[in-house]
């Protein structure tokens, strides 16, 4: 269970990684969530892991030897499912890794702790700590991308479930009647409004009616692979009405999986971030607009939506923020066996 | 925040009292949850809140001096929003109460004390102490009755939310076109899956094809209003194929429900009850099957979908184990702060 952070905090530096698909963010993050140094390389999944394990020693040993680190920690936010003990990356699907030891390997040559995290759970801990949720016991965070991800603070607790999986808000159903997902149910929250969903709905109109789709077609040089919903925003900018149909039915599911969060969790703040909330401007307004009118009135009377704070910085802020919690937890419980 | 209860507890005897629409269910109970005497008295809301403020006064006093109790805690579960440090009762729609003082009244006529609760999360500490949930630090309850209603325990810790409303699961969005609900939401899991939309769909295809209806009318005697979600078992039992169809549908949209909660609170036990659940006996295996198909591997790897336990009493036990861990936790502040 990971609780507020305590006031006191021995270690002072995190390097915080966000690990995605094709690239390594790394920053140099002090106990109150500011940025001192970044460094960024991009990486290649296909290349393996050996040579995004080397990366990442790079990253580590480049930052520490610069800024003249003695003592720091080290946190990776990955997307996948990680083992909370161990921290054997059970699954990534952006690295395509099936119980990769990343935390052993890295420990064997980087002589300073470790701790793995799963890349969404991390940005949540950011927010949480440093971000637009900070102080607050009560909230939950929203991440739409090409999917949707979240993280959910209860009770002044970052909840992490039976197999360290809660927060997977992307895959709730929210039409019982609606598409397949990625994973095999149908309906997703991430299927009808994750990044993936809305350019699989663009392309399906387009293909289906060049007329309608012409302004779509237009922007994405003429191929119906290329849109995007980077493309949708686009055409939605310069009055394209199947757009203004594709963000219409965008900000319907995001307030239908949105009221399905504020009623089941309760939260005093819901922190909105992505890609798809960044590129949309007008999201957050119609999402406040429908939860308010939508979500039972008990649970609304005192929410407030808000957008996250930390941006592109948040995966590896939260990252370190994650290994600074593991660290004064894993101390705490060291001192209590002593 | 509600955790696991500690293992002293110095009150020997809660009195237990599910306080419903229609009739008070009272029980004496040990620290175990063992039943040891019972009250029951029918209410009539009509008839206002100062006949069942007596009717309360009264269950108390005969469960008391029948088992010559000294010393004891009265917890009194009301379907509502209960003010958490007040305990007044803001909304009842059972018993039609805005704003009621419950507990004061209570407290000037019952020298003990007396703590008010919602009557679902009642019945999940029920399920969580002494029921199918017994020490478990992640579970979910789902009662599915009328209308459905939950609560979730993560991390050993029964979540409240900020407004204490959390675990309005009823009131998740499973189907973004789906119908209206009492709440105004759409496509609510009750208005798709509670007891009262089975009665709904029920009556509205009787009401259209009185021939496809003939088995459930006949079973209504004649009345479509009468048809309810009874009906439809009945019917489905006579080999009905209406009824078999809504059962299909219910089947489906409790999976639908049942993904999102595994998806989003990662639970190691689903505890499910209610009477819609106790009334058609095939739903279990349906939901377990649905849920291990269309919920994330992850987060049914370890999962175990069970029947609560506690049945018609969970109410009343689930009471008192709220009127035992609030006299606990009000005796730990109060030594904390001598």
């Amino acid at each position: 269970m990971i609780k507020k952070p305590g006031k006191k905090q021995h270690v002072k530096w995190a390097i915080g990684i966000d690990l995605g698909g094709t690239k390594i963010e790394a920053a140099l993050i002090d106990t109150h969530g500011k940025i001192h140094d970044r460094y960024r390389i991009a990486t290649k999944s296909a290349s393996g892991y050996k040579a995004i394990l080397k990366h990442l020693i790079t990253t580590v040993t480049i930052i520490s030897t610069k800024n003249k680190l003695k003592d720091y920690v080290v946190g990776i936010g990955v997307a996948g499912q990680i083992t909370k003990e161990t921290g054997v990356i059970k699954y990534s699907p952006n690295l395509n890794w099936h119980n990769v030891t990343l935390k052993q390997d890295l420990s064997k040559v980087i002589k300073h702790p470790v701790y793995i995290c799963n890349d969404v759970r991390a940005a949540t801990l950011g927010e949480w700590n440093f971000g637009s949720g900070k102080g607050c016991d009560d909230l939950v965070c929203v991440f739409v991308g090409t999917g949707i991800g979240g993280g959910i603070v209860s009770g002044g607790q970052l909840l992490e479930g039976s197999n360290n999986t809660a927060g997977e808000i992307g895959h709730m159903t929210i039409d019982v009647h609606g598409p397949k997902c990625h994973c095999n149910n149908t309906g997703c929250f991430e299927a009808l409004a994750g990044g993936w969903a809305i350019a699989r709905d663009a392309q399906s109109i387009v293909l289906k009616n060049k007329s309608e789709g012409k302004t779509l077609l237009h922007i994405a040089n003429g191929k119906t692979n290329n849109i995007t919903a980077k493309t949708v925003y686009q055409g939605f900018k310069q009055h394209d009405p199947l757009s203004k149909e594709l963000v219409d039915t965008l900000k319907k599911n995001l307030v239908a999986g949105g009221v399905s969060i504020v009623n089941s969790f309760g939260p005093r703040i819901l922190i909105l971030g992505g890609g798809i909330i960044e590129g949309f401007p007008m999201l957050i307004p119609a999402i406040k607009k429908g939860i308010k009118k939508n979500a039972l009135g008990a649970a609304t009377s005192s929410l407030k939506i808000v957008p996250a704070k930390l941006h592109n910085d948040s995966g590896a802020i939260g990252a370190a923020s994650f290994a600074f919690h593991e660290i004064q937890h894993h101390k705490k419980a060291a001192t209590k066996k002593s």
